[in-house]
Order: structure tokens, then sequence, then C-alpha cells
């Protein structure tokens, strides 16, 4: 029986040393055969014995941990914990790590790519040649826009560091915690969500989805952006309501949009229908050189575990009182 | 009958003041109603009684000169210089002008956006996506590649510049003119042609179409790029063969590619029938900032000439010393 089930996947494909640690620690494990992210139901029936689990962003629910009684740690790749039912976890004297850092560059670096897809319609235009359809766009520079961002986190701070390569952008910014001098090449205004929403011409978001962020972004929100801006989510399906923004894409409301991360993924909704939509497949973190450092982390973090020894990327008291609203 | 023939199109679609000029300096101009880039004998039949022509990419040969008898300047909007017969001018004392900085931070920009659709599957994801197909891509950060680039000008001086804020690539770079100091955040190594295609894992061309140029990347070239290369064209159509551009994508022998431009724009060839191939549409100079300035100075640089003042932007005798060959 397997002490370490991996239900993240893939895993070790472009570097074998997450397996190679665990071999090397003659720790019996498991990588999830469906070689897809797992439903709750689907999880419940693999994770039997197992001790340690290095997860995805499957749902870890209290139904899924009574069905493993003999689980002791959920190892996360990743940054995002609101897979995971924290509260549910230290009922059962199950602890929780994370790997938060590891992520940021690659997410960061992805949502700069699709910024400037969106802004100078390249995707359109591969859309429109790849069906015989030659459309030239005129866009905007980074330079020549107004870009909002909401969160100024690890990934939010990367994103400005490398806009301020571009020239200088009016950025507007709104975070929980104002962070002084964030960027210094950059005159970078603090703000409340609804100046973001109506002066950017590129909303990017990059907060975790938790009670106060789930549907941020609603018609609502949608209807006080301007008709030509741009809306980014590299950060959690869920914060962004995808039918509002259908709707908003199609009349009219919104100049176009990116989305990587989805309500239920693998996604297969209306907004594939929309050429102005840009649409990416949860691949923030999927760069090898993150996504390896993620792995080795969370691998890391099991074996140390096992050892007896300290934890050393343990989920922090704030997202346990997150959780708890 | 139009003293200026404005054949570059859209002209003053997303600015005004290009066409103001005229009007205020009471120039009379019509704008290529045919709405799009112009074949050599279409030009010919436009041509007529135009004395300065503000020009776009279209073929400007001896036989259009001849059709116009009073043609004395052309201005030209944008920097390539490869669809104006230059000697055929000087013999007919029709003087020429360019905007060599004007498109630099647009074709940049653009650039870098394609380097990250092609490093981390963007635009795969997106097609797979709108075709119902949900498949992660595992991508490459900047900072974990070689990026090599043909052309250190104005454009790839700007793409390195970019580049420098997503972390620090290994960059290979060849130009006529060595830089010292070239970008001093990064560390450059100044290499032979040959060893940017064996060791680059992206490759961008940011240099003009000259007798040189033309053809540099054929199959030879791209047997020698390794399987998993991307190739990036934002410079002229004809500086990579196409026939073999697409066999190398279909065999296997080279990662992705981005197109911009072609030899005969609008495209429609066969590296549309290919996901890994991201195209756009000759979008190198369209943002509205550049594409803007380009026309602002092109008209002026007209006008000027109008007046009989110097001009201040002429092509400089090295370019006719190119085509000279």
């Amino acid at each position: 029986m397997a002490q370490v089930l991996v239900t993240t996947v893939p895993f070790a494909a472009y570097n074998r040393i997450p397996t190679e640690l665990l071999e090397s620690a003659n720790v019996p494990y498991l990588i999830n055969p469906r070689g897809k992210k797992l439903k709750e139901q689907q999880l419940i029936e693999m994770i039997g014995e197992t001790e340690v689990l290095i997860a995805g962003t499957e749902p870890i629910s209290a139904a899924v941990m009574d069905a493993a009684p003999n689980l002791r740690l959920i190892s996360r790749v990743g940054i995002g914990l609101d897979n995971v039912d924290l509260l549910a976890a230290r009922n059962r004297e199950i602890a929780v790590s994370f790997t938060p850092e590891a992520p940021a560059p690659a997410v960061a670096e992805l949502t700069v790519g699709l910024m400037l897809s969106l802004l100078r319609g390249i995707h359109t235009a591969n859309l429109g040649l790849h069906q015989g359809d030659w459309h030239r766009y005129m866009g905007r520079r980074i330079p020549e826009v107004t870009i909002g961002l909401i969160g100024v986190g690890r990934v939010g701070q990367r994103v400005l560091r490398r806009l301020a390569s571009f020239g200088s952008p009016r950025v507007l910014v709104n975070d929980l915690n104002p962070i002084p001098n964030l960027v210094p090449e950059l005159k970078i205004e603090w703000v409340g969500k609804e100046q973001i929403y109506s002066q950017s011409d590129v909303i990017s978001l990059h907060v975790p989805l938790t009670p106060a962020t789930r549907n941020l972004i609603q018609a609502e929100q949608l209807a006080i952006m301007n008709s030509e801006a741009l809306l980014i989510n590299t950060s959690r399906g869920g914060i962004v309501d995808e039918t509002d923004l259908y709707e908003a894409l199609v009349h009219g409301g919104l100049g176009g949009a990116a989305v990587d991360v989805f309500t239920i993924e693998p996604y297969s909704g209306p907004l594939a229908r929309l050429n102005r939509c840009l649409l990416t497949c949860h691949m923030g973190s999927m760069s090898q050189d993150c996504r390896s450092r993620m792995e080795i982390e969370a691998t890391e973090e099991a074996i140390r575990f096992l050892n007896g020894n300290e934890l050393s990327r343990p989920v922090p008291e704030s997202e346990y009182l997150i959780q708890q609203g």
C-alpha cells in the first residue's frame, strides 16, 4: 500500500527529482493513475491508507479525510488552499503545508503574455488566420494604458516589475495590505476596487479564492468597466462569474478577456465560442522550472514529515482564519 | 487632383492629426480608396499627378515612378525600404524619407508577446479550448532558455531590455555592427549566426530585408536548430523561406514558430494549417501610439517638403548602398 498518494498531475514528468527523492527515502508512493484532476468521489475511492497526500487542486473535503483514517499531512503543490477544508483538517489533526513562493514567477510571466496578446490582438489575429481570414488589429502598448491590479502579493508585484520594462503605464492597485514603495520604477496609485473597475484599460486579478473574493467580478462590476476594457484572471476560478463575463463580452460591455482558471476544470463552456476570449488551461504555474520547484518542495515536505521533522512551509494561521470567515 | 497620395492604410483612423495637418496646410490629398495594400499595377493606375506619396509597403518600382511624372517625394510610413526602388528614385530625382524610430517600441512589444505565447503554449491552448479540447501545456520561462537575436538595432535592443525584467536568460546576438555594453543588465554573447541557430531555444529576427538577408532562414539553417527551438519573425517576409519553415514544423525539426510578416500579404498559405505556428497579420507597428507617430512624422515630412524645407528624416546613403549590392 502506498504511504504517499500523489494526486497532482503531471508529476515528475519533466524532472525526475521528486520521484527520486521518494525512492531514496524508501517511501512507497502512487501517482494518480487517472492522469487528470480528480473529482471528490474519485479521490475518496483512491485515498485509502494514504498517510501523506501530495495534492493538486482537487477537492480535499471532510468526506475525503473521513475516507483516509491514516492521513496525517496534506502537502499542497502550489499556493491556493480553496480546495482544502483547512478546519476539517485541523479537527482531524491533519497538518497542511504548501509551496507559496514557487509558482509566482511562472504565473506572473503567463499574465504578462496574456496581457500582450489581449492588447495587440495576437489571439484574434491567430484564430482569424487559421480560419483563412486576414485582419490587422490596431492595438495599444502597455505604456499607453491604465493597468489595474486587484491583489499585489507575490504574483501581482512580479507582474508590475515586468511591466515597468515596457514603459510607464498608469497603474492602479488594490490590496488588503498596502505596501509602501511597491515597485519604485512605477508611479502606483492605491485606490478602491470601484476605481480600478471604472478607470482601467486592463484589469488583472491576483487574489486567492476565499469567501471574500468568490464572485468578486459579476455583472455589477463588469457594468462599470469601460467597453474596451480587458479582464485577466490567472488566479482562481470562481472569482469571476463566467456567465456574467460571457454576457458582457457578447453584449459589448467589455473589450476582451483572458481566462486561465475556471469554476469547473477542464473547462468546456460558452466562453470557448468567443474569439475575443483568450483561454488557457490552468497553466499559470506550468513552466518546467516552477513546476519542478513546486513538486520538489512539496515532496521534501512529505519526507521531512514522515521522518518526524518539523515542516518548512506549514500553512499559516491566517489561512485558517480566512476559512473560518 | 490630389497633390498627396496616401497609400498606407489604415491612415488617420485612430488619430486624426495626420489629415488635420494636411488640411491645415491646404494640401489636397487622397487616401487609398481600396483600403488595403496595393499591388504594383493598382498603384500605377492610381498614382497619376501625385507629387508626394505617403507610402506603406506596396511595391514602389521604377514602373510606378514612370507612371508618376510629378512625383518628387516618397515619404515612407515605417522603416523598411525593401519595397522602394531607391536607385530608380535617385535616377528620377525623387527624394525618399522614412520614420525609422517610431515603429520600434511597438514591434519590440509584439515580439515579446509572441515569445511568451510560444514559450507557454498560450496560442495552442487557446486554439484547443476553442475547439473543445483541454490540454495543459508545460512551458518554459524566459530566464530558463537561451535566446538568440539576429539583428540588435532599434527593435532588437528594445526586445532585450524588456526580456531583462523577466530574469536573466542566456542571450546570443549577431549583428553587422557589434555594440559594446548593449544591455548592461544582461550577459550578452556576440556569436556567429550558426551558433545562434544551433544553441538557441528561441530565435528572433530583427534585420531589414536586403539582398543579404533574403532567404536567410532556409532548410539548411532550420536543420541545425534544435527540434524544440522556437522561431520568431516580426521583421519582413522573405527573410524566412515559408515552405522550408512549414516542412520543418511538420516533420518535427522545430518546436514552433511565430510569423507576423510574409512574402505575400495578406497571407493565406499552409502555415495556417499548423496549430504550432502562431500567425499575426503584419501587426508589428500596429499600436495606436506608434502608428500615430509614424503617420504624423511621414505627413510632417510631406508638408515640410512641399513648403520647400529640408527633410528631417531622409533615407541615409547607406540604404542606397545596400540596394546597390
